[in-house]
């Protein structure tokens, strides 16, 4: 019995993602899942990403949070368009679903924008679950977090494209094996890309800015 | 169909949370079930205090996770019996359920404890929903993640009898506020008892051994 209704529910998610992925495909979009831990500085490394434009991409981002529209109000200073879905309202609390993106899709400032970012309740575990019909999945691990979590919580890596090592500023207050943390990386996740960065020292944000043009030139080959 | 299916779920986990209470009472047995996101710092938590017992308790751990048994082989260390969870195995992947700790417990290394600590999956979600039967929840939560998480994950700060902030001896090293951190576990956890913590510097360890002390004394009444 839940089996089913488990299944049930997968499937109508993968129907949403099917159909947004179609939505992303004939708007020319590119969108990324950001998923991560609480407080792993996931709102942090989209404002980084988004104070670095340039203009050279139209950019919206939907955040999702259990409650407050914390997120959302940082985003908008960028002058980004920014939709805040809270899950303590809506039909799952533990992770955004793509039922919930598709009803931000036809939204007027979602619709002209060039790059999606969608950030996910911040949550190790569930996320990992429900696909948005995203073209990249991006999982940012703080160096405080400790070495072993990739292998702790291999289901969100394992469909990782890209981990960013975040607040990589902070590993040398603290006894963080950097090499510990990318072996574990790559025990359960050998194809991603793995950066370092900081929102502070701005680290890793050129090789970011490098890998999400190639990624986007490659969708519009 | 979906409503009546998790109504049965939580009906079932009420079950075995209160044969897991009777159970808790009939053997004289104090039980702390230990919440917060990955890399919060739980088991480091769960650490220091068995290393200042001075032989005052009888202790066993139970300890969740997706995957691996790193967090049970750091426990085993301090000579206290400790029982791996795997819930990637498991019925559910994301918490720890009340059926789980039952079958835990008539292991002999359990049942003849005073104090059992169960350290659930590194999740700020979904094990707020799960009872245990547990005697005390306590939310570890680290100054690295940001002073907003309190607001931004209330159900599981609804139900917290203390909240451990973690890691203080960081907090030097960031931006981060005390004083909001604290203004904001007071606006959904108002009854919490509040303690600062660092497992490197000890700071806090008397204040939590006095708390749990004082909670031993009161259930044995």
């Amino acid at each position: 019995m839940e089996v089913k209704i488990l299944k049930n529910i997968n499937e109508s998610n993968d129907n949403y993602a099917k159909q947004n992925r179609e939505y992303f495909k004939k708007n020319n979009m590119f969108t990324i899942n950001v998923m991560g831990s609480p407080g792993a500085g996931k709102t942090a490394f989209i404002e980084t990403i988004l104070s670095k434009n340039d203009n050279k991409f139209k950019y919206a981002v939907i955040e999702g949070d259990l409650s407050t529209t914390n997120d959302s109000e940082r985003i908008a200073k960028y002058n980004v368009p920014a939709i805040q879905i809270n899950t303590l309202e809506a039909s799952s609390v533990c992770h955004l679903n793509a039922s919930m993106v598709n009803r931000c899709l036809n939204q007027e400032d979602v619709s002209g924008a060039d790059v999606l970012i969608v950030e996910n309740v911040g949550n190790l575990v569930c996320p990992a679950s429900y696909s948005l019909g995203e073209d990249i999945n991006v999982v940012v691990l703080s160096v405080t977090e400790g070495e072993d979590k990739p292998v702790k919580y291999p289901k969100i890596f394992n469909v990782a494209d890209v981990v960013i090592i975040n607040k990589v500023d902070l590993a040398k207050h603290l006894d963080t094996n950097m090499t510990e943390i990318k072996e574990n990386i790559k025990k359960v996740s050998p194809n991603a890309t793995v950066i370092e960065f900081s929102n502070r020292s701005k680290i890793g944000v050129d090789e970011w800015i490098t890998l999400l043009d190639s990624r986007i030139k490659d969708k519009r080959k």
